[in-house]
């Protein structure tokens, strides 16, 4: 029997969302009708999104499952209207999408593959060998979940990782530090440095003109965290020095990136446009299918809310 | 006591060598005085290479082994002044260097990573997500213990890697093909294809019009092998059609590839200068240390070459 989907997360959103979910849906074996527009009283399970067009729940009298796009439920978890079970995202894929940007950049760097796309100038230069990823010093700030995922992929890659969290952790093949001491450290050993903190009274402008000084002179910044982690100003000012070498930054403390900052036009710096953690439709897309194929089988639903709790 | 080693392998190389040699012998413990002009009969070991200083070894009188800086020794091996024991070079850096640089062009292809190092240009372009590494087909041709290596380190960066040998193999986490329909198999899916055969009468031009117009439109070729694995005018051809979307390559028929070869001014070419699988000075330092160690030591050398057979 076909199964009603509603997409209530916005027109935009469903250009993204519409080829992966009736991938996700066939993958699963079931029969979807995935739609913008069915009629309230039709719709057995609603893909939602708070920006969406939905309000008020009660015409959804045979609605099986609300299942947010996002982790984040706190704009509709308290609605009285809301009767039906309401499951949030929890996407593999963004902690994957985190650890392949990040490799893939430090990779990038420590290959040096900017001088090659940049100088297709006909000149074999065959002399510069760059050093092997276990001979090649890269430090990660912050090791919660994406951290550590980052530290411990370029570890399998072989690097020689060090790693800096407030509360000492300890994490095979990776050398844990933590306190002032640590960061120092980590710092003064990092030829590439990733940024994976959270954003804290504490770590803001973690990355200022005292820690730029400590890090090797030509040493790499990626930062896919948050913005206000680098004080701007004093990291442009080690890039004009040759104390940093690059810095290739996904995050801003405005997002957009305004096109008239310094960030934009600078030669060794790479903006990146907020996409290194973004929730995928194909991976989030088989979370939604699999919660429908577990709604028409009785079963229980994955990441269902605890409305008493709020998450 | 100070062991006399002496760099016979080139005034080039040593400038590349000097100093990881002088690091890997200080971490093994051994005093060694390198240098390019210790008298011949107060030389402990030698460093070789085939265009080196060195044609008669009569006169190294006190020298306990002949360490080869290559894998190849055939120019050496039937020397008949050569009666000290011969070591050639199985440098781990080779195979790990290779990985890096593979994994590194994949993760490039994969993020897009050139329009953003190309698009500094002040436009917030958030709008394409890049599919994650599990949904990226990636083909590699050639499964041996490069290809096998490569294949194994896209496939723990979840990749969906198929392979293709020309006899079976099986590889855990791998879609391992052979036969001709195996690679028709391999190139129809293959986003992302890395060529890592070697070079026999049967893979000459094995990338040609019609292998190419099998793979989907718009992907994109990774070399890091041989040249003439690929028919170049059927190449530039495809490039043109933007049937294959970007070519990177690493090696070609002539190299160095002269400075008015199409490939340098190609917008979808990327030339590099054949430096995917050198020998590093790091690890092959390492490799020269452990044998003075063990020569030191009375112990037997490592990968020491058996006169008789040739390697």
């Amino acid at each position: 029997m076909t199964v009603n989907v509603l997409f209530a997360a916005g027109e935009t959103r469903w250009e993204q969302y519409r080829a992966p979910l009736d991938e996700a849906f066939a993958e699963a074996g079931i029969d979807a009708d995935l739609s913008l527009n069915h009629p309230p009283d039709t719709v057995d399970y609603i893909v939602f999104a708070p920006n969406g067009p939905i309000d008020d729940f009660t015409p959804y009298t045979r609605t099986k499952a609300v299942l947010n796009l996002w982790a984040g439920v706190e704009k509709i978890v308290g609605s009285r209207t809301l009767t039906q079970p309401l499951c949030r995202m929890v996407d593999s894929g963004l902690e994957e999408g985190m650890i392949e940007w990040v490799t893939g950049h430090v990779l990038r760097h420590h290959l040096g593959i900017d001088a090659h796309i940049n100088g297709q100038d006909g000149v074999w230069r065959n002399g510069i060998i760059p050093p092997l990823a276990r001979d090649r010093r890269v430090g990660v700030l912050g090791l919660g979940a994406l951290g550590r995922a980052c530290a411990e992929a370029l570890a399998a890659l072989r690097f020689d990782v060090a790693g800096w969290s407030r509360s000492q952790k300890d994490i095979p093949g990776i050398a844990c530090h933590s306190g002032d001491d640590g960061l120092s450290a980590v710092l003064e050993r990092a030829e590439i440095l990733v940024l994976l903190m959270p954003l804290t009274p504490h770590t803001e402008n973690v990355i200022d003109a005292g820690t730029l000084a400590r890090m090797p002179r030509g040493a790499m910044i990626v930062n896919p965290a948050r913005g206000p982690l680098i004080d701007d100003d004093a990291l442009l000012a080690a890039l004009d020095s040759g104390q940093i070498g690059h810095a290739t930054l996904d995050v801003f403390r405005d997002e957009p990136l305004p096109p008239e900052h310094p960030y934009w036009a600078h030669p060794r710096v790479t903006v990146t446009p907020h996409i290194a953690s973004e929730t995928r439709p194909a991976s989030a897309a088989r979370v939604i299918a699999e919660n429908v194929r577990r709604g028409e089988a009785g079963e229980s639903f994955l990441f269902e809310v605890d409305r008493d709790a709020g998450y």
